[in-house]
């Protein structure tokens, strides 16, 4: 019977039972699974909303850094990524934590980053987390799971391999692909079914003619390809939609996302001949400023001139 | 202040974390965690003593099948294997398992099982068992972690990749190497230190001329391939053998191995043309039978002559 055999489990667990350290990890605004022999996490979970998208905090103030809560035999090191030729890709981006210095730090924490193409990262990747958080706009609530895939591809004989690179001393596993999980409430009131969709992607760059829609995939696929259950207390039994037939899924254009990060490069301009090339290197791009960059690009005007002044009267 | 914080972690974890699969899984005489991406263990952890060595249990009676506790997409099955040119290899090995039918037949879950490559699963990795077994003789209680793993190579250009194959419609990894970690203790009361030895072998077919000492590795670098803590309760503070010192770690000879494997096809022939054609067939080989080998095959040549004489009877 069991009860005969279980002084073998105190036997058998006499020197403890390995470690895989797949345990949660609870973050301001994130919470993740780390993987150990990847180095990168298996997953990263946020909760956005536009409250926490209004606030002062910059990356500029932050550091990526080995996530003190990891074992050292266990983390990746900033070392492991430089001259790699992969950028630093965070899985919960900065962006999202705009309402707490505390929690955009920790979103630099290696352990809620991967090995990501900077293309990707800056481009593509970049869009889809705005329509993220564009997202908090038409509802109250929005679930992001954000993690890294290694896929099969399949040979010309039939057979298929997963392949993938490893960089740094440390082994920093570089993900073939990159998904995200987004489900959205309109209000926690709303008898309105939840809407939820789920994108794999390639972890390479990825040009403004891909829609979003091209790498939506089943939500069941992406469970079965990552080893994971996602939303495991989502009642279902209750419809939910897909989130594309909710919203849009439209991620900006190649016109909106150059007079995005036109207006990032204007703020943050420190010199009038910079703030005139930057503008001029829109022009020459053959994209009209809107009425927004126009009005940026004025008052960044005014404040270096009169910058210059205070600086030729000291 | 986190307090004012934790209301952040309800909204996030509203509809539940993503869940990994990892947890610890409970068997007789085994515990293992699943790798619910890879279809195979992340590592299996057993305790033999010599006891547990004695009995009848037999693995004829045994049979291939999923994990019932591994949730349907996450497992293999035998259609997975077969046809695949990989056989399904046993982590905790059905021969640590005489003593309970039970207990051996829970390693034929396919959650005990990875693919391997048939010549070193029925070679080395099978002597490398019976060394396991071996130990028992010499120590009260012995440990054994087994589990696979996919290591990098190093390419021309001097990039690391990881490659393995997968295999079947649910994608079953095939490891590249296969790891044993093997902690021995004397006798429970003795002051003697603890003897480990950590090995690390390719999954492909290992010659005799290989020593197992070929394969060896430290706790350390295992751990740092695997993402894994081995033996988190074992008392780092004081000193452990290294078990190449407190014994041989030789594996069978050519020799041996052939007499075992005569051995095992003379207690199972069924006709007396066969028992005789396994005899010849280890005499064109070159190997001398030992007395053991020649008791067994008397005692088999009597049991098959008096069921000849009872057939005819009849
Ligand atoms: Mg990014
Ligand atoms: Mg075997």
């Amino acid at each position: 019977s069991r009860n005969n055999e279980e002084p073998q489990y105190e036997e058998l667990g006499r020197y403890g039972f390995p470690l895989t350290g797949a345990e949660l990890r609870y973050y301001t605004n994130h919470t993740l699974s780390y993987d150990q022999a990847k180095r990168i996490p298996r997953w990263v979970a946020e909760h956005i909303s536009s409250a926490k998208l209004l606030g002062k905090a910059d990356r500029k103030h932050c550091k990526f850094k080995p996530d003190p809560s990891v074992p050292p035999l266990f983390t990746a090191v900033n070392e492991d990524y430089l001259h790699s030729g992969w950028s630093r890709g965070h899985m919960a981006p900065a962006g999202d934590n705009k309402y707490s210095e505390q929690s955009m730090a920790e979103t630099f924490y290696l352990s809620n980053i991967v090995p990501q193409n900077i293309e990707n990262n800056g481009g593509f990747w970049n869009r889809l987390e705005m329509y993220c958080r564009d997202l908090t706009k038409r509802f109250d609530d929005v679930w992001i799971i954000t993690g890294p895939l290694v896929l099969p591809e399949v040979g010309a004989d039939g057979s298929k391999t997963v392949s993938y690179k490893v960089i740094g001393k440390d082994d920093v596993a570089v993900p073939t692909h990159l998904y995200k999980v987004i489900l959205v409430q309109r209000k926690q009131s709303s008898s309105e079914p939840l809407a939820l969709g789920a994108f794999v992607a390639p972890n390479k760059p990825i040009s403004f003619d891909h829609p979003l829609t091209e790498y939506q995939v089943s939500l069941q696929y992406l469970e079965k390809m990552s080893g994971l259950t996602f939303f495991p207390k989502l009642d279902k039994t209750q419809p939910v939609q897909n989130l594309c037939d909710a919203d849009t899924c439209k991620l900006m254009d190649f016109q909106e996302f150059t007079l995005y990060i036109t207006g990032r490069k204007v703020s943050s301009a420190r010199t009038q001949p910079k703030l005139e090339k930057i503008m001029s290197e829109l022009k020459e791009s053959g994209i009209e400023p809107d009425d927004y960059l126009l009005r940026l690009y004025e008052e960044k005007k005014k404040e270096l001139s009169s910058k210059a002044v205070l600086e030729r009267k000291s």
